[in-house]
C-alpha cells in the first residue's frame, strides 16, 4: 500500500472521504424528504445508505490509500507503526478537505444552496458519551480486525457493520469522526451538527480514541501479531 | 472467462441483464403497490431487492460472461485491455435487448400491458450531476476492486452496495447504467423515465464514467497492477 | 458431503427446512401482527428474516448434507451428477416433512391453532410467471456459482439474495420450492397459500427449473467445469 | 486464541458483551422513540443494529477471546473440547459483567436512570418455546459451521444472520443467550424483561441449548471434524 506516491494516496483518500461525506450527507436529505414525517424509516435509510458506500469504498480504496478516510484511524495507525507518521499531515488535509467537498457535492446534487450553516444541535453529557463510546468501538473494531489478521474484505464488512449498529445505538447517531463533524457542519440538512458542537464531538471522539488505544495496548502488550 | 464462446457470453449478459431489469422493475411495480403513501419506504425496498439481485447474478454469471451488464462497464474494460473490443458490440447489443425484455417480463408478471410509454419526468441539472457522480462512483469502485486483486465475492459485493448506497445518496436513484435507462424507458411505473430524458441521463453517465477513467489512468499510470 | 450416511444427512435436510419454515411462516406472523397496515413493511421484515436464516442454514448445514432444502434444487443436482439418484427420495421426503413440521412449530411458537386451512388466494397467469421465473432465477444462481468454483459463503450468499430480491421483483412473492410450497398451505396466516392453488405453483416451479436446466446445458455443454 | 491470559481474554469477553448489550438496548430505545407508533419498524432497526454490531464484535473480538458472548455458547465449547473448563467461570462472569454494564452504559447514553426496574412481560408456553427454539437454532448453526471448516468471517455471518431472522420468526424475539437475559431484566425500556420472567426464559434457552449438543453429538458422532 505504500507504494504508491503520497500525492496519490492523500488524492484516494480525497476521493473516498468526498463520496463518503456524499453519501452521508446526500441520502439524509433524500430520506427527510421522502419520510419526513417517519424519522425512524428516514434514519435506517441513511444507515443502508452509509453503509453500503463505507463498505464499497473500503473494498474499493483500500489498495490506493487503505481507505482510512478519519483522521483518528490515520494518527492511530501511526502510533502503532503500520502508518508514516510524515504522512498523517497529507492524509488529515484530503481528509477533511474531501469531506467539505462531499456535503457541497450533496448540495449540488439536490439542487441546494451549496454554502449553509447547520442549526441541528447535538450537545450535552448523552451526546459526548455517545460519540465517545461510538469511536472507542469503530477503533477497538479495526484494531481486533487488523490484530486478528482479517483481510480487507472482513475488515471492509467490520467497519461498516460498526457504524451501521453505532448509528442506532447511540444517541448521537455516530459521527465518530472529525472529518466527517466537520463537513457535518456546513449543511443544514438532516445529518448537519451546529458548528458551535463540533468541538464538543471531536474531543469527544478524541477521548474514545485513546481509549481504544490504551486497551489495545494493554491487551496485546509488546506482541505484535500483525497480519502478513 | 474468455474461454467460452462469444454467442455464449453474450446470451449470459442477456439473461443476467433481463433479471436485473426484472427486478429493479419489478420490485418498483412491488414497492409502489404495497407503499403507495410512504416513498422512503418503496425506495428502501426497490433498493434492498437490486442490490440484493445483483449480488446474487455477479456471483452467478462473473463466471459466465463477467456479469457486466452495463455497456459504459464493457467498454472501459475493452479500453483497459481486460475484454476484446471486437466482443463489445455483442456484449452491449445483448444488455440492451436483455433490459428491454426484462422491462417486458415485470409487466408480464404483474398482468399488466407489456408496452409502456413512461411518464416519469427525470431531468435537469440536479439529476445529471446525480448521474455523473453515480457512474463515476460505480466505476471507480470497479476499477479499485480490480486492480487491488479483489475476488468476484468481493467484486460483486462492492458492486452491488455502491449501488445500493447510490440508490439513496443521488436525486436521480442512480441509474448508472445506459441500458438500465433505456430499459426503464418502457414502463410507465415506479422506475420509469421519460424517453426525452433518456439522452440526458446517458450523456451523464457517459461524462462520470470518462472522470473515472481519467482518475484510474493517473492513480495507476503505466503499472498494471492487476489480479493473478 | 456423501461421506455421511444417508439417514443423518436426511434428518440434517428435515431440520433445515423446519428452521427454514419456522422463519418464513413465524416471521410472516410477526410481520403481520406488528405492522397490520402496512404491508410493504411487513413484507420488508418477512424478507429480511428469510434470507438471512437461508444464509444461516447453508453456511451451516452445508456441510451435513447440503443444505438443499429444495426438491427440484435436489433433482437438478442428481441429474448433473453431484447427488446420487437413489437419495433423491429420502431427500425430498425430509424436505417436505420438515417444511410441514416446520409451519406447525411457527404456530406452536405464536400460540396459534396448530392446524390451519390456508385461505390465501394465490393463482393466475401472472402469479404462475412470477413463480417460473423465480424459480429459473434460483436454479440458474445455483448452477451459476456452482459451476464459477463458488465457495460455500458465496453459494449461501447468492441464494440468500435470489431470493430476497425475488420476494420482491415476482408478483407471487417467489416460492420457488415445492417444499416450501406445500408447507405454506397449511397455514392460513400471512405466508399461507390455498391447498387449491399448490398444484399450479409447483408446475410452474417445475417449469422454470426445466428451463434453467436446459440453459445451463447448453451454455456449459460437455464440459463439465465443476468446483475442485 | 487460547494463546492470551484468561485475564485478558475474559477482559475480552467483557468489552464484547458490553457494546453487544449497548447495542441491543440503545437501539431498542433509539428505535422506540423515533417509530413510537410502527411497531415493525421500531424491531426492524433494533434487529439490523443487532446484528451489524454482532458481526462486527466477533469479527473483532474472534481473535482474543473467541467473542463468545453467551455462557450457553462457552459451555458447549467446553463440553466439546473447544474450550478449557477452568476457563468457564471466568468467561461467564465476564459475559455476566459486560452484560449488564452494557445496559447501563445505554441507559447512559440516553440520559436515562441508570438503573431501572423493567416491567415488561415475557412469559408463556409460546415464549419458552419460542427461546428453546432461537437457542437451538443458534447453536446447531454455531456447530456446523465449526464443524464444517467455516472461516471466522463465515462463523460471524451464520450468527448475526441466525440472530436476525431469530428476531422476527419466535413470538420472543429471540434473546437466545442468559447474559443477555439478565443484562435486559434491568432495563424499563424497548428491550427489557421483567426480572420475574427471566427464569422462564434461562430455562428455555438451557433446554434448546441441550437438544443442540444431542443432535450435534448424534450427527457427528466419534468423528471429530474439526476445522484444521
Amino acid at each position: 500500500m505504500q507504494a504508491w506516491p503520497l500525492l496519490r494516496r492523500a488524492a484516494a483518500e480525497f476521493v473516498a472521504t468526498l463520496l463518503l461525506l456524499a453519501a452521508v450527507v446526500g441520502s439524509g436529505i433524500m430520506a427527510d424528504k421522502l419520510a419526513p414525517s417517519v424519522p425512524a424509516l428516514a434514519l435506517l435509510c441513511n444507515t443502508v445508505a452509509t453503509a453500503a458506500t463505507l463498505l464499497a469504498l473500503i473494498l474499493a480504496f483500500g489498495a490506493m490509500s487503505g481507505a482510512q478516510m478519519n483522521p483518528l484511524v490515520t494518527i492511530a495507525m501511526a502510533r502503532r507503526g503500520k502508518q508514516a507518521w510524515h504522512d498523517v499531515p497529507a492524509y488529515v488535509a484530503a481528509q477533511i478537505a474531501g469531506g467539505l467537498c462531499g456535503t457541497l457535492l450533496a448540495h449540488g446534487m439536490y439542487g441546494l444552496p451549496l454554502l449553509q450553516k447547520a442549526s441541528h444541535v447535538r450537545s450535552g453529557y448523552d451526546q459526548w458519551l455517545s460519540e465517545a463510546v461510538a469511536t472507542f468501538a469503530l477503533l477497538i473494531v479495526i484494531f481486533g480486525c487488523e490484530r486478528g489478521g482479517a483481510t480487507r474484505a472482513q475488515f471492509a464488512a467490520a467497519v461498516a457493520a460498526i457504524i451501521a449498529g453505532a448509528y442506532w445505538f447511540t444517541a448521537s447517531t455516530s459521527f465518530a469522526n472529525p472529518a466527517v463533524t466537520l463537513a457535518r457542519s456546513i449543511t443544514d440538512t438532516f445529518a448537519g451538527i451546529r458548528p458551535t458542537d463540533v468541538l464538543g464531538f471531536v474531543a469527544a471522539q478524541c477521548l474514545g480514541a485513546a481509549l481504544a488505544i490504551v486497551f489495545d495496548r494493554w491487551f496485546f502488550g509488546a506482541t505484535s501479531r500483525e497480519p502478513a
